[in-house]
């Protein structure tokens, strides 16, 4: 259970953000999608690395200018009889720490005669637009949706297709996990032509204005929490008022300053939201915390035992650095960006339902902020306009897997739609566990999702080529 | 007969270009595809006109400025209990024209209790992002796309049904012909969720890098004269020789230029390229054609009365303007824009399997006069990336009709693809007659047509009532 719990809170662990949010919409505007678990992967992962040159602008045509998308090839199983191409739809961060992190895919390789290809997304890794000047300003981060990304993709299989002999013929599965899944979902959605279906693990495509209430993902935070041992959530409710307590003069902030060995002391009311929002954000264990109703003190010294089991499982670090948070893979500026644009997820709490202070989605300061960080204003309604939001019942092919401790899954689809449109749901799962590589303590209930995800992709495959195809 | 060759004919009529299109090409590369034939309506048309306000640009985010967007709207038969809506997918000209000449939609609205909305494609009629400087240069021409004007088109149906009581819940169709046809298509492949099908009307969404072979449209268009008159395709092929002939030397550029009664004497090889371009735009009836063997200037001189009833059928004009052509509602500036970025449609001339001299398709050429006009380069492989070439046999719920004499089916869909994408042929059928009002003279193939469509309608209506409906 430990081991899940982890996985499951890494899942909304925060990137360190270079530029920074205001305290009080930083624990629930940006969480970052991806986890940085990385798994050991049950095969050895060898790939190599290509670039191809892609339009900086795929929906005009006054910029000409073009960028190179790095991608990976790893074609050691694959067989031009019978094969197929497995295409990871590259999210927010380096391709390799996604490459690395997909086991899932490596494993099963061998029985699907497939080629891996892995796409890193646009102004992600080292495929940046504009090179260093990618997050200078608007007018470079222009470039950065999801649309664009999908064009990338579509453009790269196309080139695939052409110039790698024996790939035209083959069927294209998408693979994504979170962010990543919901692109795998959206390329399949608006490239049926290019990929032949898509496994979209943990993807929180409902996670949009008005489709989920606001509130659902701490909801299922605190949950995860009351599970995990009694009066865990209960503890960390208590928490809040305790700093609120102790914080209201400057010798209670020493005091819990040297309590939970911070690099930098408290020294106002300011540094003690960052510090409320860093704790909001890094829930991990709860063997310290199993009693809410200890003193103030006692309360916070056990808090900082749980804090440093996991920010110091060296046991090396003499303090804890707030500004230090376990995604460095992952491009935050980037994301930040999205967020503030494309990919506006509300997120809320109420106190009641979860066990965080009330903070009410508050799309206007949210916009204000966007716009004072990047000049540009988030358009919440856009992503349902595009992609349909829950009407999605016209489209076929697409695996939405879920763990059922992840967050995430209530922004995900957690049931059959139709039958080709098919919900997994993994009791006990976290954050796109399915997409690890095979691993000894893996549960029971992952195991049957992934075969059940390739028993999907074999029917789909199995359709391509029963049916008669078409050069363009 | 007579009619139908005048509709056939009409509908590759190139618009009078404001930039100069080279001569070489300007036969082949910017056939306009809309007619001008104004269809007199069985019914009264009675409209509101409204106004909407668009992102400029609908991908990116630097961009926040917004331009209004026109529609027109007539709901005298509207039912809110078990109704529909019928969406005009606007193409491109001024969309008072394309309601004017859609009589199908006025005449189904009673039967469908069918609200219609008819919604103006960007950068023509009044909806010019950016007033009289929309077409200034490749920068503020860089939103005119067919993606962008599918997102307007999924913006105000998504304003309507926020607007519009009872809107919301019900099915909307995409109904359009020729371009508008093809972004009808497009819409429901590309928003599935907001549109439940769509009628394209003589859309050739395979004229396209290929797809089908550049010569199929004007080898149809020479077929069909064939078909009009003895000599009649023979006659055509001869008089290229005979003007050659003929303009080897002044004295003979004068007679020509007499004999066809030009308000402007030719005076070069150019402007004898410009009058062949002309010509082979403009053929249009054949009854004084039926002789080939003709002396050349006999030929010619009977060419001038073919010529005469077209431009002249007044009887008032002293003399042919060869920059005046049929189709002045159309914008004819953004569909060259159009035709130099997205909308590559390539064609090609032979002189064997066609009537006209050879022309080969020069992309190099098209691509650097393209340049030299806008300032951008065409890319013709993406449309097919897009929208998926002949790889559409997911999607559902399109129907394509065709008239087996437009030569524009020759690059549209007129097989069946599967139950639900289905092809309708109209035997004797000119461009997109089926959107024509009823009308007396009606060839009961069209008519056959007509029902049909409204069949499919219907169970797309039926379908949409009975299956239970999501808010998102």
């Amino acid at each position: 259970m430990g081991r899940l719990v982890l996985l499951l809170l890494l899942a909304f662990l925060m990137p360190g953000l270079a530029i920074p949010v205001p305290p009080a919409l930083k624990a629930l505007s940006n969480l970052h999608l991806s986890t940085s678990f990385t798994s050991r992967p049950s095969v050895v992962m060898k790939y190599s690395i290509h670039y191809i040159e892609q339009k900086i602008d795929h929906f005009g045509f006054k910029n000409d200018k073009t960028f190179n998308q790095r991608y990976l090839i790893a074609d050691q199983h694959w067989r031009k009889e019978g094969g197929s191409i497995l295409f990871y739809t590259g999210n927010e961060g380096d391709i390799i720490w996604f490459c690395n992190n997909t086991g899932f895919m490596w494993d099963v390789a061998e029985e699907l005669k497939a080629m891996l290809v892995f796409a890193e997304h646009r102004y992600y890794g080292q495929s940046l637009p504009f090179g260093a000047d990618s997050f200078r300003d608007s007018r470079h981060l222009n470039f950065l949706t999801s649309e664009q990304a999908l064009a990338d993709f579509a453009e790269l299989i196309k080139h695939l297709k052409r110039t790698i002999p024996g790939a035209e013929n083959q069927p294209f599965i998408a693979l994504g996990g979170s962010y990543g899944g919901m692109l795998a979902a959206w390329f399949r959605m608006k490239y049926p032509h290019i990929v032949v279906g898509a496994l979209a693990a943990s993807a929180p495509i409902w996670q949009f204005e008005d489709i989920v209430p606001c509130g659902v993902f701490m909801k299922i935070v605190t949950t995860d929490f009351k599970r995990s041992g009694p009066n865990c959530s209960e503890s960390i409710q208590s928490s809040w008022d305790a700093i609120n307590r102790l914080t209201r003069n400057g010798t209670g902030m020493d005091w819990l300053s040297e309590a939970l060995h911070l690099c930098t002391p408290l020294k106002n009311a300011q540094d003690v939201q960052h510090l409320k929002d860093w704790i909001s954000d890094t829930w991990v264990v709860c063997q310290y915390l199993n009693n809410p109703n200890l003193s103030d003190k006692k309360l916070l010294q056990n808090i900082f035992q749980a804090l440093n089991v996991y920010y110091n499982y060296s046991g090396q670090a003499r303090c804890l650095n707030m500004s230090e948070t376990s995604t460095s893979s992952l491009g935050s500026l980037g994301w930040s960006y999205q967020a503030c644009t494309e990919i506006v997820m509300p997120f809320c709490t109420n106190g009641i339902d979860d066990m965080f202070e009330p903070h009410p989605w508050d799309l206007k300061t949210f916009s204000d902020e966007c716009f004072k960080q990047w000049g540009v204003k988030p358009r919440p309604s856009w992503i349902t306009s595009m992609y349909g939001g829950k009407n999605i019942s016209s489209h076929t092919n697409i695996i939405f897997s879920n763990g059922d401790l992840d967050p995430w899954s209530g922004g995900g689809v957690t049931k059959n739609i139709t039958n080709t449109l098919v919900a997994i749901i993994i009791p006990e799962g976290a954050h796109h566990l399915d997409l690890r590589a095979n691993n000894a303590f893996d549960p029971m209930t992952v195991l049957l999702a992934r075969s059940l995800e390739v028993k999907y992709m074999k029917q789909w495959i199995r359709d391509f080529y029963a049916s008669p195809r078409k050069k363009h």
